[in-house]
């Protein structure tokens, strides 16, 4: 299986620092959920993985090597954003896009792609300068399912859908990963939604992983611990704490945390994934 | 209590009919969401109601009084959306902008305004056209939870937003509508998030009001029927089908309809809004 790792990354905006030492893994065969507040640096840590920005400190390996010694590495890795694409191209029909793309990629999936532009109901004699804000994301959408890369990485790829071509996009996602496994990484804020979709999830907060783990670990230590204040407020001290409410003489605790050696006069209930999202950057923005 | 009453407007752009005889009644005293696919004409609906442009043909009367013939009455609404404001204003700070909003409305809330300014974290010393995405939405968020209107129409008031900003706007929106009862609108594609706060909706499609209820109605009448194929299908063609899946000797219908007297060897599962809607508004789609 390949992998990318993610070393040390350190990067500054003026005197703004948005990468704090950023080190993790992102194997094949998962679909990630990069999940961050708006600054976080999301965007940022996608183009320096994609070598479309530097960092100051830190590496990113493709199975060991150093992806900015190795151009052929780089045809793995495949990034779509609105940034990049629409300054370059924006006077070119969306059909004659995808033609090129056929040509550059040889391995490019025209059926599929011919499916997509069918389903998503898309006008490909278009400019892609005159494309809606939500065409321009299913055009991202099309291009990043039909590349024959092994690491996808789509940044906010669901701006601007209305919810039957979100529906659609999760479907086609997850038909397209079933048909060849690859890696998927999305950064979004739609959490909720996405939660059904992702196996794995890495949050990133003020420029650094907090989590890196699968969902299923990640939401097994995810939990809201209701009980009588002075039952409860015992156990605040040994858990890792991310928010708490108090009603009357109830406290509620949410936590990040193994809770299994709690007693049973507490009440524990599972947290959803965006939930313990809220919770665990509302507290570190505190800090 | 007052009312708009929206009837019969037929609106075209070019050669594109945007609405068809729409009808529909907008009450104080509730929460609205406004949902409709991407290029359905909400944003058009929203325009004519707030006298930002003219229907070819209908009116919108406010308790009885064309809008358009009493000045008075429009001071009665508010819509915030991007287009209109920031082509006027853009140089303007957001301190200052608030500043005159408090002038120009005795009774903007500026109690309020500075509680959500800090809520949110907003930078007033900016200049509007400076603002990002997710903070030109909260700054239009300020302005339509301090406005004294009675009816305040918001058009996709989370673009952009995070997951912990929308929780935020979430709670402020019913904390404001709880200290003073009025009328919000909203119109979103984050339908899953809404169906919480919301209690009426309205359903445009294709230019026409497809539903227009409380939310506790519209659910009562959404539902997924799955059964032994000859059972269901039985049942097919009395009932309002918005879709259908087979699999294997079994079918589910979607349907919008009453189902109290169907028998009980049929499995009756109740649709979430969203479901509903992408059901409603894909079948119609395909007519």
């Amino acid at each position: 299986m390949d992998r990318i790792e993610i070393q040390q990354l350190e990067k500054s905006f003026g005197k703004k620092k948005v990468l704090r030492d950023v080190s993790c893994v992102i194997e094949e065969g998962h679909i990630y959920g990069l999940l961050g507040r708006n600054g976080a640096g999301k965007s940022t840590l996608l183009n320096i993985i994609n070598n479309r920005m530097r960092a100051e400190e830190g590496q990113v390996l493709y199975n060991g090597q150093n992806i900015r010694e190795n151009d052929g590495l780089l045809q793995e890795l495949f990034l779509v954003n609105d940034t990049i694409l629409f300054k370059r191209e924006e006077t070119e029909k969306v059909a004659s896009y995808f033609k090129h793309a056929a040509l550059f990629y040889p391995d490019f999936d025209e059926n599929l792609c011919h499916h997509l532009v069918a389903a998503f109901d898309m006008d490909t004699s278009l400019r892609l300068s005159k494309l809606s804000t939500g065409y321009r994301s299913i055009f991202n959408i099309i291009l990043a399912l039909c590349v024959p890369a092994r690491f996808i990485f789509l940044d906010e790829p669901i701006l601007g859908l209305d919810a039957n071509h979100r529906d659609l996009f999760y479907k086609e996602l997850v038909d397209a990963f079933m048909e060849r496994p690859r890696t998927f990484v999305l950064s979004t804020h739609l959490i909720e939604e996405v939660a059904r979709l992702i196996d794995s999830v890495l949050i990133l907060d003020k420029g650094m992983i907090q989590v890196a783990d699968t969902v299923e670990a990640v939401t097994e230590k995810a939990w809201s611990l209701t009980g009588a204040s002075q039952d409860v407020d015992a156990y605040a001290g040994q858990l890792n704490v991310i928010g708490v409410e108090y009603l009357g003489n109830q406290t509620t605790l949410y936590v990040y945390d193994d809770v299994s050696r709690l007693p049973d006069t507490i009440q524990k209930q599972k947290l959803e994934l965006q939930k313990l999202f809220i919770m665990m950057t509302n507290r570190l923005e505190e800090k």
